[in-house]
Protein backbone atom coordinates (compact mmCIF):
# COMPACT_ATOMS: atom_id res chain seq x y z
CA UNK A 1 0.00 0.00 0.00
CA UNK A 2 0.86 3.88 0.01
CA UNK A 3 2.99 3.79 -3.37
CA UNK A 4 1.18 6.09 -5.73
CA UNK A 5 1.46 4.68 -9.17
CA UNK A 6 -0.73 5.72 -11.66
CA UNK A 7 -4.13 3.87 -12.71
CA UNK A 8 -5.43 4.99 -15.86
CA UNK A 9 -8.77 6.73 -14.67
CA UNK A 10 -8.31 7.37 -11.38
CA UNK A 11 -7.29 10.43 -9.23
CA UNK A 12 -6.74 8.03 -6.55
CA UNK A 13 -5.84 4.43 -7.23
CA UNK A 14 -8.98 2.70 -5.72
CA UNK A 15 -6.09 0.10 -2.70
CA UNK A 16 -6.09 3.37 -1.08
CA UNK A 17 -9.59 5.57 -2.47
CA UNK A 18 -11.27 2.93 -1.02
CA UNK A 19 -8.99 1.31 1.94
CA UNK A 20 -11.50 1.39 4.94
CA UNK A 21 -9.15 3.64 7.10
CA UNK A 22 -9.77 6.12 3.78
CA UNK A 23 -13.61 5.99 3.38
CA UNK A 24 -14.75 7.00 6.75
CA UNK A 25 -17.05 5.15 8.61
CA UNK A 26 -19.71 2.66 6.81
CA UNK A 27 -22.70 4.71 8.22
CA UNK A 28 -21.54 7.92 6.93
CA UNK A 29 -20.30 6.12 3.54
CA UNK A 30 -22.20 6.66 -0.08
CA UNK A 31 -22.96 3.59 -1.54
CA UNK A 32 -23.59 5.37 -5.25
CA UNK A 33 -20.14 7.37 -4.79
CA UNK A 34 -17.08 6.60 -6.93
CA UNK A 35 -14.53 7.31 -4.63
CA UNK A 36 -10.77 8.11 -6.50
CA UNK A 37 -12.20 7.37 -9.77
CA UNK A 38 -12.42 10.28 -12.37
CA UNK A 39 -14.64 9.40 -15.21
CA UNK A 40 -18.26 8.24 -15.49
CA UNK A 41 -20.49 5.20 -16.47
CA UNK A 42 -19.34 4.99 -19.86
CA UNK A 43 -15.58 5.29 -19.68
CA UNK A 44 -15.74 2.88 -16.38
CA UNK A 45 -17.57 0.32 -18.64
CA UNK A 46 -15.00 0.92 -21.22
CA UNK A 47 -12.02 0.78 -19.27
CA UNK A 48 -13.09 -2.49 -17.37
CA UNK A 49 -12.81 -4.23 -20.58
CA UNK A 50 -9.22 -3.04 -21.11
CA UNK A 51 -8.53 -3.38 -17.87
CA UNK A 52 -10.26 -7.10 -17.94
CA UNK A 53 -7.24 -7.94 -20.63
CA UNK A 54 -4.68 -7.09 -18.07
CA UNK A 55 -5.82 -9.23 -15.19
CA UNK A 56 -6.44 -12.53 -17.59
CA UNK A 57 -2.77 -11.79 -18.41
CA UNK A 58 -1.93 -11.58 -14.97
CA UNK A 59 -3.99 -14.25 -13.75
CA UNK A 60 -2.18 -16.71 -16.60
CA UNK A 61 1.23 -15.48 -15.26
CA UNK A 62 -0.17 -16.27 -11.38
CA UNK A 63 -1.19 -19.76 -13.14
CA UNK A 64 1.72 -20.62 -14.70
CA UNK A 65 4.02 -19.93 -11.79
CA UNK A 66 1.75 -22.19 -9.59
CA UNK A 67 2.44 -24.94 -11.94
CA UNK A 68 5.89 -24.46 -11.59
CA UNK A 69 5.57 -24.92 -7.85
CA UNK A 70 4.80 -21.09 -6.61
CA UNK A 71 2.81 -21.74 -3.74
CA UNK A 72 1.44 -18.43 -4.00
CA UNK A 73 -2.30 -17.89 -4.40
CA UNK A 74 -4.82 -14.60 -4.35
CA UNK A 75 -7.80 -14.45 -2.31
CA UNK A 76 -10.83 -12.49 -2.85
CA UNK A 77 -13.49 -11.85 0.17
CA UNK A 78 -16.30 -10.31 -1.35
CA UNK A 79 -18.71 -9.71 1.93
CA UNK A 80 -22.11 -7.28 1.89
CA UNK A 81 -25.93 -7.30 2.36
CA UNK A 82 -28.34 -8.90 0.01
CA UNK A 83 -28.62 -7.41 -3.09
CA UNK A 84 -24.95 -6.07 -3.58
CA UNK A 85 -24.34 -8.08 -6.05
CA UNK A 86 -21.67 -10.39 -5.21
CA UNK A 87 -22.86 -12.60 -7.62
CA UNK A 88 -22.63 -10.26 -10.00
CA UNK A 89 -18.64 -9.94 -9.13
CA UNK A 90 -17.83 -13.48 -9.78
CA UNK A 91 -19.55 -13.69 -13.02
CA UNK A 92 -18.08 -10.52 -14.60
CA UNK A 93 -15.09 -9.65 -12.71
CA UNK A 94 -14.24 -13.71 -11.87
CA UNK A 95 -15.46 -14.12 -15.75
CA UNK A 96 -12.70 -12.10 -17.17
CA UNK A 97 -10.05 -14.66 -16.58
CA UNK A 98 -9.13 -18.30 -17.36
CA UNK A 99 -11.93 -20.58 -15.27
CA UNK A 100 -9.36 -23.06 -14.71
CA UNK A 101 -7.43 -20.36 -12.34
CA UNK A 102 -10.29 -19.97 -10.06
CA UNK A 103 -11.47 -21.62 -7.05
CA UNK A 104 -14.66 -20.33 -6.30
CA UNK A 105 -16.46 -21.20 -2.57
CA UNK A 106 -19.80 -19.67 -1.45
CA UNK A 107 -20.49 -20.36 2.56
CA UNK A 108 -24.26 -20.14 3.27
CA UNK A 109 -25.71 -21.38 6.74
CA UNK A 110 -22.97 -24.25 8.20
CA UNK A 111 -23.93 -27.80 7.58
CA UNK A 112 -24.30 -30.06 10.57
CA UNK A 113 -20.50 -31.77 9.85
CA UNK A 114 -19.51 -27.60 9.43
CA UNK A 115 -20.66 -26.79 12.52
CA UNK A 116 -19.07 -29.65 14.62
CA UNK A 117 -16.29 -28.65 13.56
CA UNK A 118 -14.36 -24.76 14.86
CA UNK A 119 -16.01 -21.94 12.47
CA UNK A 120 -12.71 -22.01 10.57
CA UNK A 121 -12.52 -25.60 9.19
CA UNK A 122 -14.63 -25.34 6.12
CA UNK A 123 -12.74 -22.28 5.24
CA UNK A 124 -9.51 -23.94 5.32
CA UNK A 125 -10.45 -26.81 3.11
CA UNK A 126 -11.80 -24.11 0.42
CA UNK A 127 -8.12 -21.67 0.16
CA UNK A 128 -7.15 -21.82 -3.48
CA UNK A 129 -4.24 -23.75 -3.96
CA UNK A 130 -0.95 -21.85 -5.50
CA UNK A 131 -1.32 -20.50 -8.52
CA UNK A 132 -5.23 -19.47 -8.59
CA UNK A 133 -7.43 -16.56 -7.23
CA UNK A 134 -10.16 -17.68 -5.13
CA UNK A 135 -13.24 -16.48 -4.14
CA UNK A 136 -14.99 -16.42 -1.53
CA UNK A 137 -18.70 -15.52 -1.54
CA UNK A 138 -19.26 -14.49 1.87
CA UNK A 139 -16.60 -16.28 4.51
CA UNK A 140 -15.88 -16.72 8.05
CA UNK A 141 -16.64 -13.31 8.40
CA UNK A 142 -19.91 -14.34 8.57
CA UNK A 143 -19.15 -15.81 11.97
CA UNK A 144 -19.29 -12.18 12.98
CA UNK A 145 -21.94 -10.79 11.05
CA UNK A 146 -25.14 -12.92 11.10
CA UNK A 147 -23.61 -14.68 13.93
CA UNK A 148 -23.25 -11.44 15.77
CA UNK A 149 -26.61 -9.87 14.75
CA UNK A 150 -28.41 -12.50 15.90
CA UNK A 151 -26.30 -13.66 18.58
CA UNK A 152 -26.66 -16.86 17.08
CA UNK A 153 -23.62 -17.75 20.05
CA UNK A 154 -23.10 -16.07 23.44
CA UNK A 155 -21.30 -12.45 22.96
CA UNK A 156 -18.42 -14.14 24.72
CA UNK A 157 -17.80 -16.28 22.02
CA UNK A 158 -17.99 -14.40 19.19
CA UNK A 159 -15.95 -11.52 21.08
CA UNK A 160 -12.99 -13.80 20.55
CA UNK A 161 -13.21 -14.69 16.61
CA UNK A 162 -12.01 -11.35 15.77
CA UNK A 163 -8.41 -12.17 16.91
CA UNK A 164 -8.89 -15.77 15.85
CA UNK A 165 -9.58 -14.46 12.19
CA UNK A 166 -6.74 -12.40 13.11
CA UNK A 167 -4.52 -15.12 13.46
CA UNK A 168 -5.83 -17.00 10.40
CA UNK A 169 -5.15 -14.05 7.81
CA UNK A 170 -1.45 -13.44 9.56
CA UNK A 171 -0.62 -17.53 8.80
CA UNK A 172 -2.62 -17.45 5.30
CA UNK A 173 -0.30 -14.39 4.48
CA UNK A 174 2.96 -15.78 6.01
CA UNK A 175 2.08 -19.04 3.46
CA UNK A 176 1.63 -16.74 0.69
CA UNK A 177 -1.92 -15.66 -0.05
CA UNK A 178 -2.95 -12.08 -1.09
CA UNK A 179 -5.54 -11.33 0.72
CA UNK A 180 -8.27 -8.49 -0.26
CA UNK A 181 -11.24 -8.39 1.64
CA UNK A 182 -14.46 -6.28 -0.15
CA UNK A 183 -17.38 -5.16 1.99
CA UNK A 184 -20.01 -4.55 -0.88
CA UNK A 185 -22.21 -2.22 -0.02
CA UNK A 186 -25.81 -0.96 -1.02
CA UNK A 187 -28.13 2.19 -0.17
CA UNK A 188 -31.51 0.95 1.27
CA UNK A 189 -33.39 2.46 -1.78
CA UNK A 190 -31.37 0.45 -4.39
CA UNK A 191 -31.70 -2.77 -2.25
CA UNK A 192 -35.31 -2.11 -2.44
CA UNK A 193 -35.44 -1.72 -6.00
CA UNK A 194 -33.33 -4.69 -6.72
CA UNK A 195 -35.75 -6.96 -4.72
CA UNK A 196 -38.94 -5.09 -6.59
CA UNK A 197 -36.86 -6.05 -9.51
CA UNK A 198 -36.60 -9.39 -8.64
CA UNK A 199 -40.28 -10.04 -8.02
CA UNK A 200 -41.50 -8.07 -11.33
CA UNK A 201 -39.28 -10.59 -13.13
CA UNK A 202 -39.72 -14.43 -13.40
CA UNK A 203 -36.38 -15.10 -14.61
CA UNK A 204 -35.40 -13.73 -11.25
CA UNK A 205 -37.90 -15.19 -8.58
CA UNK A 206 -34.98 -17.64 -8.12
CA UNK A 207 -33.19 -15.14 -6.65
CA UNK A 208 -35.68 -13.73 -4.49
CA UNK A 209 -35.63 -14.81 -0.70
CA UNK A 210 -38.40 -13.74 1.20
CA UNK A 211 -36.00 -13.76 4.43
CA UNK A 212 -33.82 -10.84 2.69
CA UNK A 213 -36.66 -8.54 3.67
CA UNK A 214 -36.19 -10.16 7.35
CA UNK A 215 -32.77 -9.05 7.64
CA UNK A 216 -33.53 -5.72 6.45
CA UNK A 217 -34.61 -5.10 9.67
CA UNK A 218 -31.49 -5.83 11.08
CA UNK A 219 -29.68 -2.80 8.70
CA UNK A 220 -28.28 -0.86 11.48
CA UNK A 221 -27.18 -3.79 13.46
CA UNK A 222 -25.35 -4.66 10.10
CA UNK A 223 -23.90 -1.37 9.67
CA UNK A 224 -22.40 -2.26 13.41
CA UNK A 225 -20.97 -5.41 13.22
CA UNK A 226 -19.32 -4.50 10.03
CA UNK A 227 -17.40 -1.10 11.58
CA UNK A 228 -16.24 -3.78 13.82
CA UNK A 229 -14.66 -5.95 11.27
CA UNK A 230 -13.15 -3.09 9.84
CA UNK A 231 -11.95 -1.82 13.05
CA UNK A 232 -10.57 -4.95 14.38
CA UNK A 233 -9.59 -7.12 11.15
CA UNK A 234 -8.18 -4.71 8.64
CA UNK A 235 -4.52 -4.25 8.40
CA UNK A 236 -2.01 -3.58 5.66
CA UNK A 237 -1.49 -7.66 4.99
CA UNK A 238 -5.08 -8.29 5.02
CA UNK A 239 -6.66 -4.77 3.94
CA UNK A 240 -10.55 -4.10 4.49
CA UNK A 241 -12.04 -2.16 1.23
CA UNK A 242 -15.24 -0.99 1.02
CA UNK A 243 -17.18 -0.99 -2.01
CA UNK A 244 -19.47 1.68 -3.38
CA UNK A 245 -22.02 -0.80 -4.99
CA UNK A 246 -25.32 0.75 -6.03
CA UNK A 247 -23.61 1.31 -9.51
CA UNK A 248 -22.55 -1.81 -10.29
CA UNK A 249 -20.45 -1.15 -13.31
CA UNK A 250 -17.93 1.11 -10.89
CA UNK A 251 -17.85 -2.06 -8.33
CA UNK A 252 -16.57 -4.18 -11.28
CA UNK A 253 -14.04 -1.73 -12.09
CA UNK A 254 -12.75 -1.33 -8.50
CA UNK A 255 -12.91 -5.02 -7.74
CA UNK A 256 -10.96 -5.68 -10.82
CA UNK A 257 -8.15 -2.73 -10.37
CA UNK A 258 -7.72 -4.09 -6.61
CA UNK A 259 -6.94 -7.69 -8.26
CA UNK A 260 -5.06 -6.42 -10.70
CA UNK A 261 -2.80 -4.06 -7.89
CA UNK A 262 -2.55 -7.60 -5.81
CA UNK A 263 -1.23 -9.47 -8.74
CA UNK A 264 1.20 -7.34 -9.85
CA UNK A 265 1.76 -6.94 -6.10
CA UNK A 266 3.70 -10.55 -6.39
CA UNK A 267 6.45 -9.59 -8.74
CA UNK A 268 6.02 -12.59 -11.16
CA UNK A 269 7.79 -13.13 -14.00
CA UNK A 270 7.34 -16.07 -16.56
CA UNK A 271 9.04 -19.66 -14.77
CA UNK A 272 12.44 -20.73 -16.04
CA UNK A 273 12.16 -23.60 -18.19
CA UNK A 274 13.48 -26.61 -16.15
CA UNK A 275 14.35 -28.21 -19.59
CA UNK A 276 17.30 -27.47 -22.07
CA UNK A 277 15.81 -25.69 -24.10
CA UNK A 278 17.88 -25.79 -27.14
CA UNK A 279 18.15 -29.74 -26.96
CA UNK A 280 13.86 -29.54 -27.00
CA UNK A 281 14.09 -27.41 -29.88
CA UNK A 282 16.36 -29.81 -31.90
CA UNK A 283 14.32 -33.67 -30.66
CA UNK A 284 11.23 -31.35 -31.99
CA UNK A 285 12.91 -29.93 -35.12
CA UNK A 286 13.74 -33.76 -35.79
CA UNK A 287 10.21 -35.33 -35.23
CA UNK A 288 8.85 -36.99 -38.45
CA UNK A 289 5.13 -35.52 -39.60
CA UNK B 1 -29.81 -37.39 -30.73
CA UNK B 2 -31.40 -38.46 -33.98
CA UNK B 3 -33.84 -34.90 -34.27
CA UNK B 4 -32.53 -33.42 -36.88
CA UNK B 5 -32.98 -29.89 -35.52
CA UNK B 6 -31.52 -26.57 -37.56
CA UNK B 7 -28.40 -25.23 -35.95
CA UNK B 8 -27.61 -22.06 -37.62
CA UNK B 9 -24.23 -22.43 -39.98
CA UNK B 10 -24.39 -26.37 -39.77
CA UNK B 11 -25.76 -28.49 -42.49
CA UNK B 12 -25.45 -31.27 -40.31
CA UNK B 13 -25.38 -30.60 -36.37
CA UNK B 14 -22.48 -31.26 -34.70
CA UNK B 15 -24.39 -34.00 -32.34
CA UNK B 16 -25.17 -35.67 -35.58
CA UNK B 17 -21.45 -34.90 -37.85
CA UNK B 18 -19.15 -35.74 -35.07
CA UNK B 19 -20.59 -38.74 -33.23
CA UNK B 20 -17.92 -41.75 -33.42
CA UNK B 21 -20.50 -43.81 -35.26
CA UNK B 22 -20.71 -41.29 -37.98
CA UNK B 23 -17.12 -39.65 -37.99
CA UNK B 24 -15.74 -43.37 -39.02
CA UNK B 25 -11.97 -44.47 -37.45
CA UNK B 26 -9.66 -42.50 -35.58
CA UNK B 27 -6.93 -43.67 -37.38
CA UNK B 28 -8.42 -42.30 -40.95
CA UNK B 29 -10.33 -39.14 -39.32
CA UNK B 30 -8.68 -35.76 -41.03
CA UNK B 31 -8.01 -33.46 -38.06
CA UNK B 32 -7.91 -29.85 -39.79
CA UNK B 33 -11.78 -30.65 -41.02
CA UNK B 34 -14.89 -29.56 -39.85
CA UNK B 35 -17.73 -31.93 -40.42
CA UNK B 36 -21.16 -30.57 -40.92
CA UNK B 37 -20.32 -27.22 -40.99
CA UNK B 38 -20.62 -25.07 -43.65
CA UNK B 39 -18.91 -21.86 -43.04
CA UNK B 40 -15.19 -20.31 -42.55
CA UNK B 41 -12.60 -19.66 -39.99
CA UNK B 42 -14.66 -16.03 -40.05
CA UNK B 43 -17.80 -17.00 -40.02
CA UNK B 44 -17.24 -19.38 -37.36
CA UNK B 45 -15.44 -17.37 -34.90
CA UNK B 46 -18.57 -14.63 -34.83
CA UNK B 47 -20.96 -17.72 -34.46
CA UNK B 48 -19.02 -18.32 -31.06
CA UNK B 49 -19.48 -15.45 -29.87
CA UNK B 50 -23.03 -15.62 -30.22
CA UNK B 51 -23.61 -18.84 -29.44
CA UNK B 52 -21.86 -17.99 -26.39
CA UNK B 53 -24.55 -15.64 -25.33
CA UNK B 54 -27.28 -18.71 -25.94
CA UNK B 55 -25.12 -20.80 -23.71
CA UNK B 56 -24.60 -18.81 -21.04
CA UNK B 57 -28.34 -18.21 -20.77
CA UNK B 58 -28.81 -21.94 -20.69
CA UNK B 59 -26.48 -22.42 -18.04
CA UNK B 60 -27.94 -19.59 -15.92
CA UNK B 61 -31.67 -21.27 -16.26
CA UNK B 62 -29.38 -24.67 -15.10
CA UNK B 63 -27.84 -22.92 -12.13
CA UNK B 64 -31.60 -21.22 -11.34
CA UNK B 65 -33.10 -25.02 -11.52
CA UNK B 66 -29.93 -26.33 -9.36
CA UNK B 67 -30.66 -23.61 -6.77
CA UNK B 68 -34.32 -24.40 -6.73
CA UNK B 69 -33.47 -28.30 -5.79
CA UNK B 70 -32.87 -29.58 -9.35
CA UNK B 71 -29.91 -32.51 -9.05
CA UNK B 72 -29.85 -32.44 -12.98
CA UNK B 73 -26.17 -31.68 -14.21
CA UNK B 74 -24.36 -31.56 -17.41
CA UNK B 75 -20.51 -33.67 -17.79
CA UNK B 76 -17.92 -32.37 -19.99
CA UNK B 77 -15.51 -34.79 -20.75
CA UNK B 78 -12.32 -33.83 -22.76
CA UNK B 79 -9.80 -36.20 -23.79
CA UNK B 80 -7.06 -35.84 -26.41
CA UNK B 81 -3.43 -36.20 -27.39
CA UNK B 82 -1.17 -33.21 -25.59
CA UNK B 83 -1.32 -29.51 -26.77
CA UNK B 84 -4.86 -30.76 -28.53
CA UNK B 85 -6.60 -27.74 -26.92
CA UNK B 86 -8.16 -29.10 -24.05
CA UNK B 87 -7.43 -26.41 -21.62
CA UNK B 88 -8.02 -23.68 -24.62
CA UNK B 89 -11.68 -25.50 -24.31
CA UNK B 90 -11.76 -24.86 -20.34
CA UNK B 91 -10.52 -20.95 -21.06
CA UNK B 92 -12.65 -20.44 -24.18
CA UNK B 93 -15.66 -21.64 -23.55
CA UNK B 94 -15.98 -22.36 -20.55
CA UNK B 95 -15.13 -18.48 -20.10
CA UNK B 96 -18.26 -17.93 -21.81
CA UNK B 97 -20.32 -18.76 -19.18
CA UNK B 98 -20.70 -17.83 -15.09
CA UNK B 99 -17.20 -19.16 -13.68
CA UNK B 100 -19.78 -19.67 -10.54
CA UNK B 101 -21.75 -22.58 -12.72
CA UNK B 102 -18.90 -24.29 -13.47
CA UNK B 103 -17.35 -26.75 -11.59
CA UNK B 104 -13.52 -27.37 -13.43
CA UNK B 105 -11.48 -30.79 -12.50
CA UNK B 106 -8.28 -31.74 -13.70
CA UNK B 107 -6.80 -35.22 -14.02
CA UNK B 108 -3.36 -35.86 -13.32
CA UNK B 109 -1.58 -38.75 -12.47
CA UNK B 110 -2.79 -40.40 -9.44
CA UNK B 111 -1.71 -39.38 -6.10
CA UNK B 112 -0.65 -42.14 -3.59
CA UNK B 113 -3.84 -41.65 -1.94
CA UNK B 114 -5.76 -42.13 -5.39
CA UNK B 115 -4.09 -45.08 -6.22
CA UNK B 116 -5.21 -46.38 -2.80
CA UNK B 117 -8.42 -46.85 -3.95
CA UNK B 118 -10.56 -47.89 -7.23
CA UNK B 119 -9.72 -45.80 -10.35
CA UNK B 120 -13.15 -44.24 -9.88
CA UNK B 121 -12.65 -42.89 -6.44
CA UNK B 122 -10.69 -39.63 -7.20
CA UNK B 123 -13.92 -39.46 -10.48
CA UNK B 124 -16.69 -39.35 -8.35
CA UNK B 125 -15.40 -37.08 -5.78
CA UNK B 126 -14.95 -34.57 -8.83
CA UNK B 127 -18.54 -34.98 -10.08
CA UNK B 128 -20.92 -31.38 -10.55
CA UNK B 129 -23.62 -30.82 -8.32
CA UNK B 130 -26.75 -30.16 -8.97
CA UNK B 131 -27.41 -27.23 -11.84
CA UNK B 132 -23.62 -27.12 -12.62
CA UNK B 133 -21.74 -27.69 -15.47
CA UNK B 134 -18.99 -30.47 -14.88
CA UNK B 135 -15.45 -29.88 -17.33
CA UNK B 136 -13.31 -33.09 -16.75
CA UNK B 137 -9.57 -31.96 -17.95
CA UNK B 138 -9.10 -35.91 -18.79
CA UNK B 139 -10.83 -38.29 -16.87
CA UNK B 140 -11.51 -41.64 -16.17
CA UNK B 141 -10.81 -42.78 -19.51
CA UNK B 142 -6.61 -41.82 -18.49
CA UNK B 143 -7.42 -45.09 -17.35
CA UNK B 144 -7.74 -47.09 -20.30
CA UNK B 145 -5.57 -44.70 -22.69
CA UNK B 146 -2.48 -44.46 -21.02
CA UNK B 147 -2.76 -47.07 -19.04
CA UNK B 148 -3.32 -49.49 -21.82
CA UNK B 149 -0.68 -48.13 -24.12
CA UNK B 150 2.21 -48.92 -21.40
CA UNK B 151 0.45 -51.48 -19.63
CA UNK B 152 0.53 -49.90 -16.36
CA UNK B 153 -1.66 -52.44 -14.73
CA UNK B 154 -2.20 -56.07 -16.77
CA UNK B 155 -4.47 -56.48 -19.45
CA UNK B 156 -6.84 -58.80 -17.22
CA UNK B 157 -7.30 -55.77 -15.27
CA UNK B 158 -7.41 -52.74 -17.62
CA UNK B 159 -9.96 -54.52 -19.85
CA UNK B 160 -12.56 -54.92 -16.82
CA UNK B 161 -12.47 -51.16 -17.15
CA UNK B 162 -14.59 -50.46 -20.07
CA UNK B 163 -17.41 -52.56 -18.77
CA UNK B 164 -16.60 -50.75 -15.25
CA UNK B 165 -16.89 -47.57 -16.68
CA UNK B 166 -20.04 -47.85 -18.75
CA UNK B 167 -21.38 -49.27 -15.15
CA UNK B 168 -20.83 -46.01 -13.07
CA UNK B 169 -21.59 -43.75 -16.32
CA UNK B 170 -25.11 -45.35 -16.55
CA UNK B 171 -25.94 -44.58 -12.94
CA UNK B 172 -24.51 -41.15 -13.66
CA UNK B 173 -27.47 -40.40 -16.01
CA UNK B 174 -29.84 -42.10 -14.22
CA UNK B 175 -29.34 -39.71 -11.39
CA UNK B 176 -29.61 -36.90 -14.19
CA UNK B 177 -25.91 -35.57 -15.43
CA UNK B 178 -26.15 -35.61 -18.94
CA UNK B 179 -22.24 -36.54 -20.51
CA UNK B 180 -20.80 -35.42 -23.50
CA UNK B 181 -17.42 -36.94 -24.22
CA UNK B 182 -15.06 -35.24 -26.68
CA UNK B 183 -11.90 -37.16 -27.91
CA UNK B 184 -9.76 -33.70 -28.85
CA UNK B 185 -7.90 -34.92 -32.38
CA UNK B 186 -4.85 -33.15 -33.65
CA UNK B 187 -2.73 -34.08 -36.29
CA UNK B 188 1.41 -35.46 -36.11
CA UNK B 189 2.17 -31.95 -37.83
CA UNK B 190 0.11 -29.46 -36.11
CA UNK B 191 0.93 -30.97 -33.01
CA UNK B 192 4.83 -30.70 -33.99
CA UNK B 193 4.45 -27.04 -34.77
CA UNK B 194 2.82 -26.65 -30.90
CA UNK B 195 5.37 -28.06 -29.35
CA UNK B 196 7.44 -25.86 -31.14
CA UNK B 197 5.74 -22.88 -30.42
CA UNK B 198 6.04 -23.69 -26.81
CA UNK B 199 9.75 -24.01 -27.09
CA UNK B 200 10.14 -20.57 -29.37
CA UNK B 201 8.49 -18.05 -26.82
CA UNK B 202 8.92 -18.04 -23.65
CA UNK B 203 5.75 -17.22 -21.88
CA UNK B 204 4.96 -20.97 -23.03
CA UNK B 205 7.47 -22.98 -21.41
CA UNK B 206 5.76 -22.95 -18.36
CA UNK B 207 3.44 -25.45 -20.90
CA UNK B 208 6.00 -27.42 -22.56
CA UNK B 209 6.72 -31.10 -20.98
CA UNK B 210 9.78 -33.05 -22.71
CA UNK B 211 7.64 -36.18 -22.06
CA UNK B 212 5.24 -35.33 -24.81
CA UNK B 213 7.90 -36.30 -26.94
CA UNK B 214 7.91 -39.57 -25.75
CA UNK B 215 4.23 -40.24 -25.28
CA UNK B 216 4.62 -39.08 -29.16
CA UNK B 217 6.28 -41.57 -29.94
CA UNK B 218 3.12 -44.25 -28.89
CA UNK B 219 0.95 -42.21 -31.24
CA UNK B 220 -0.19 -45.36 -32.91
CA UNK B 221 -0.76 -47.44 -29.84
CA UNK B 222 -3.32 -44.33 -28.57
CA UNK B 223 -5.42 -43.95 -31.67
CA UNK B 224 -5.66 -47.84 -31.15
CA UNK B 225 -6.52 -47.49 -27.29
CA UNK B 226 -8.88 -44.27 -28.23
CA UNK B 227 -10.63 -46.22 -30.55
CA UNK B 228 -11.56 -49.10 -28.07
CA UNK B 229 -13.09 -46.88 -26.30
CA UNK B 230 -15.34 -45.70 -28.70
CA UNK B 231 -15.88 -49.15 -29.76
CA UNK B 232 -16.94 -49.97 -25.83
CA UNK B 233 -18.23 -47.29 -24.56
CA UNK B 234 -20.10 -45.17 -26.53
CA UNK B 235 -24.18 -45.07 -26.32
CA UNK B 236 -26.49 -42.64 -26.81
CA UNK B 237 -26.55 -41.94 -23.33
CA UNK B 238 -23.33 -41.39 -22.63
CA UNK B 239 -21.81 -40.11 -25.94
CA UNK B 240 -18.46 -40.18 -27.65
CA UNK B 241 -17.93 -36.93 -30.06
CA UNK B 242 -14.57 -36.93 -32.08
CA UNK B 243 -13.57 -33.17 -32.46
CA UNK B 244 -10.85 -32.08 -35.27
CA UNK B 245 -8.56 -30.27 -33.47
CA UNK B 246 -5.94 -28.33 -35.78
CA UNK B 247 -8.43 -25.62 -36.32
CA UNK B 248 -9.21 -24.23 -32.78
CA UNK B 249 -11.79 -22.22 -33.81
CA UNK B 250 -13.88 -25.18 -34.79
CA UNK B 251 -12.88 -27.02 -31.78
CA UNK B 252 -14.26 -24.63 -29.37
CA UNK B 253 -17.23 -23.98 -31.50
CA UNK B 254 -18.21 -27.04 -31.93
CA UNK B 255 -17.84 -28.07 -28.19
CA UNK B 256 -20.09 -25.00 -27.59
CA UNK B 257 -22.69 -26.56 -29.66
CA UNK B 258 -22.83 -29.77 -27.80
CA UNK B 259 -23.20 -28.19 -24.36
CA UNK B 260 -26.22 -25.84 -25.99
CA UNK B 261 -27.29 -29.35 -27.23
CA UNK B 262 -27.47 -30.69 -23.89
CA UNK B 263 -28.72 -28.25 -22.01
CA UNK B 264 -31.86 -27.81 -24.21
CA UNK B 265 -32.44 -31.02 -23.91
CA UNK B 266 -32.56 -30.76 -20.33
CA UNK B 267 -36.08 -28.54 -21.52
CA UNK B 268 -35.60 -25.92 -18.47
CA UNK B 269 -37.76 -23.41 -17.57
CA UNK B 270 -37.13 -20.92 -14.81
CA UNK B 271 -37.96 -22.50 -11.48
CA UNK B 272 -41.60 -21.35 -10.05
CA UNK B 273 -41.50 -19.24 -6.97
CA UNK B 274 -42.07 -21.12 -3.60
CA UNK B 275 -43.32 -18.56 -2.20
CA UNK B 276 -45.99 -16.00 -2.55
CA UNK B 277 -45.07 -13.57 -5.20
CA UNK B 278 -48.18 -10.55 -4.82
CA UNK B 279 -47.30 -10.82 -0.91
CA UNK B 280 -43.94 -10.63 -1.30
CA UNK B 281 -44.25 -7.00 -3.85
CA UNK B 282 -46.63 -6.18 -1.13
CA UNK B 283 -43.52 -5.96 1.42
CA UNK B 284 -41.33 -4.53 -0.76
CA UNK B 285 -43.51 -1.69 -2.21
CA UNK B 286 -43.89 -1.04 2.34
CA UNK B 287 -40.16 -0.83 2.81
CA UNK B 288 -38.89 2.37 3.76
CA UNK B 289 -36.08 3.81 2.21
Amino acid sequence: MGKHTKTAGWGTPPEEALRVTVTGPIAAFDPSSTPGFTGDKDSGTALLSERGAVLADLQELLYANGRSGDHRSVLLVLQGMDTAGKGGIVRHVGGLVDPQGLTIRGFGKPTPEELSHDFLWRIHRALPPGGRIGIFDRSHYEDVLPVRVHNLIPKSEWEKRYEMINQFERDLVASGTTIIKCAMVVSKAEQKARLAERLERPDKHWKYNPGDIDERGFWDDYLEAYQAIFDRCDSDAAPWFLIPSDRKWFARLSICELLIHALKGLDLDWPKADFDVEAEKKRVAALTE
